[in-house]
């Protein structure tokens, strides 16, 4: 693609797309991003639905790609690792890695969100207008129908390309969609459970009320609540909860004296330091949580999709961002490749994305069965006690499931897990069997060396078995 | 439920709802049903887009429910196994069972609708109504709105239940969909090959111009055609082939010559008999595969989906008609079950049914890369000819995958789907590991049982090592 000078219409300036807007702004191109919500710089639009955001290494490499990695740095609270909450108040850390240098971080995405938009309009070649929502796009035509919130016009933009993040409510899709133009292949997927963004405020000094560098969880088998720290001293707490099952639910938690006694007998020591519960509760909405895919990504050379708007998945492995980081870098080094049109573009860059971004979408659905329910279990607990001691002693030589999606960022989410769904069923499958256990003295390197032998062993062993039946 | 005399609105005359009417006739309900076709019986609606239907012992449940079984035995040719062509036009023949009773048949699926229209309409309190299609469902308020394709009038009907049994392209489902008024769980995925009908002629005498029982494969890999018999002594034959890749591909084959060139080179022992190849091709259409997944299926206890406008699975596994009929037989067996209202009744079957529509939607696009790809290859024959010799000595202690899922019938889908590819599993892997393998005798009933043993034990390794994985 020699011809910098092309116009490029991007829809919607929240993470992915402010990212996009500033790499491409960067390559030269000219570039009009238009935002349907206000500018967040300028008035707040959080409206409690935020769930904080946990940036780690493959959104970091998006911040190298652009030149802001120490900026973002300055936005980021350190979480070493999660720290669970039992029902009688106990809590235990779980480190996310082995490694000292491995963590993520809490991050708010108004910060984020900010930065980037700031720094993309730093470039001459790159506008933004906020209040003009999207409401479809003709693809054939590559024009683009918006709506003025502020006057009320409605207006059609032309491109010679259109990318739409717009997150996982995207006019593009949606356009795709009822277009039938193509085999669109679609998928929306609800979990039974919905959630709800909560507080703790901070104490009167401006400090923390429990442990600041840590995600912490209170698992409780088919619901949870998860807090991340803010640099304020606040937390930001979720709520995750089935619309319909069990004895406390969504549809029925609908007095103050039944949220009190839920969190009462459940999350009592969250209760002592959450006594706006009750108020958060009613004031914040309930929200759906979904799984997107879809292909193909784009139409001819003419619009593409983007982020949440192409991949959106739910919240349990802390990826959504990071994913949609990660897709303007590999798009970006698509770019470097030398095709000669965007047709070639956008086809190599699904063919070398689409398989990853399936793959953390799974990975989070896994997650949340993890978070809400495996992290309290013994055989779980006795697999991340044995996966700790093997990052620490052999740091060069073994990382868990998690390390591989989260930290081990030079490769891609396919690969992370395959290898680390292997990692697991055979670590889980030797406890079982005895043939490894945390009886053993983990603190001793030989006793680890055999353990990490065993596991290598069986991992192989458990992927080429999968190979040999043809089930990848 | 005791009211009997409750208003009951079927929407789609198809082999699914033409069943459902029967049986709902059977049971004293007032049954209307609206088809948007003609009436099959009295005008052609094929249309070349059939694909023969498989009807086999699933299906055959719903007409054992109905009292049909033996009206449908005099439509069906058995075909006892998969007839494969090589290139050079070599056949060797692959059972699908090794017990001679397993087999599955031919049907038209204009014989079996019309047998099944012309059972319904016997009983008073089935009315059954022709070129009415239904635009849309107001599931709140349970009336559907339909247009007479006949004088274009507009009506709306109303009933106690409505039941969308209107395939694929579900207007109730569409309703649920568009209408946002609860999370909607749904998918539409196609592959990347399409379909199209042609047809092998009968002998000038009315015979069969290649062999009769058998369901004759043509695999090459990337694309494959298939053969059905008929009982006219014509094959109903259909070409599964990419749109886009490989050398032939739809998009490319425009021209008689091309046509007959990738058929002179792929398929010459097909094309002998098919000297009206070029025609048919250009005369029927090209038409794509798609599954469809949905939840819920059902609104309330106003609405519900069944048969492919729930589940619309692609060919491969020839159990598309076979599970609708089973939706039929399981929500017989729910309404047995005395529960108070539709909504429990309707909560009762999805909960029951689901599970195993998803696993055939699965099993049907194994079963693709299966035909068009393994019953080529050296490994998956083996493994297809120790299996045979198993259920041929031990008819009673071994089923195939393909057995489980086609001939096991009082197991339902996801069982056979998690035990069958546990089997494979085993098979595939002992015969890479030199464990079992086809140059021992296979005549030789110690070998057999000692194959057997060692099968049955890895099978049981393996579902354990994903139990505790936590896997399912």
């Amino acid at each position: 693609m020699k011809e910098k000078k092309q116009n490029i219409l991007i829809i919607g300036a929240g993470l992915c797309g402010s990212l996009l807007a500033l790499r491409l702004g960067q390559r030269g191109y000219n570039v009009t991003v238009y935002e349907k919500r206000p500018d967040l710089r300028k008035v707040d639009i959080s409206a409690g639905r935020s769930i904080n955001l946990a940036f780690s290494d493959r959104g970091n490499k998006g911040m190298k790609l652009v030149g802001l990695e120490e900026e973002v740095k300055k936005l980021c609270i350190p979480m070493n690792g999660r720290m669970i909450h039992d029902k009688e108040g106990n809590t235990f850390m779980s480190n996310y890695s082995g490694r000292d240098c491995e963590y993520i971080n809490s991050i708010s995405r108004e910060d984020l969100n900010s930065l980037l938009l700031t720094e993309a309009e730093k470039h001459e070649n790159v506008k933004i207008h906020f209040n003009k929502g999207c409401k479809r796009v003709d693809f054939e035509n590559t024009t683009a129908e918006f709506k003025d919130y502020v006057d009320n016009s409605v207006f059609i933009e032309d491109a010679d390309v259109i990318i739409a993040t717009d997150g996982a409510g995207s006019a593009l899709r949606k356009s795709y969609y009822l277009g039938k133009k193509f085999l669109f292949s679609f998928s929306q997927d609800y979990l039974t459970h919905g959630y709800k963004e909560l507080s703790i405020l901070p104490t009167e000094d401006g400090g923390y009320k429990t442990f600041k560098n840590a995600l912490h969880i209170w698992p409780r088998g088919d619901f949870m609540i998860i807090a991340l720290p803010n640099l304020d001293g606040s937390f930001t707490v979720t709520l995750f909860l089935s619309y319909d099952d069990g004895k406390y639910n969504f549809n029925n938690l609908t007095t103050p004296e039944i949220v009190t006694e839920f969190f009462q007998k459940e999350f009592p020591d969250a209760l002592e330091i959450m006594p706006n519960l009750v108020n958060d509760f009613f004031e914040n909405p309930t929200a759906p949580l979904g799984t997107i895919k879809c292909s193909p990504w784009h139409y001819k050379g003419n619009t593409l999709l983007m982020g949440d708007s192409a991949h959106a998945i739910v919240p349990f492995y802390g990826q959504g961002m990071n994913a949609s980081f990660e897709d303007v870098v590999e798009f970006d080094a698509v770019l470097d490749e030398g095709h000669d049109n965007w047709e070639a573009i956008f086809k190599a860059y699904e063919k070398r994305r689409k398989k990853d971004t399936d793959a953390i979408a799974d990975l989070a659905i896994d997650n949340f069965h993890e978070m809400k329910d495996h992290v309290g279990q013994a055989i779980f607990q006795e697999k991340r006690k044995i996966e700790m001691a093997l990052e620490k002693e052999f740091p060069e030589d073994y990382s868990s499931k998690y390390s591989l999606v989260t930290f081990n960022e030079v490769i891609g989410y396919r690969e992370a897990m395959l290898r680390g769904r292997a990692q697991d069923k055979a670590i889980l499958n030797m406890l079982s069997d005895g043939e490894i256990s945390t009886a053993l003295d983990l603190t001793d390197k030989n006793v680890l060396k055999e353990i990490l032998g065993k596991v290598k062993k069986q991992t192989e062993a458990i992927l080429e078995d999968d190979r040999i039946a043809g089930l990848y």
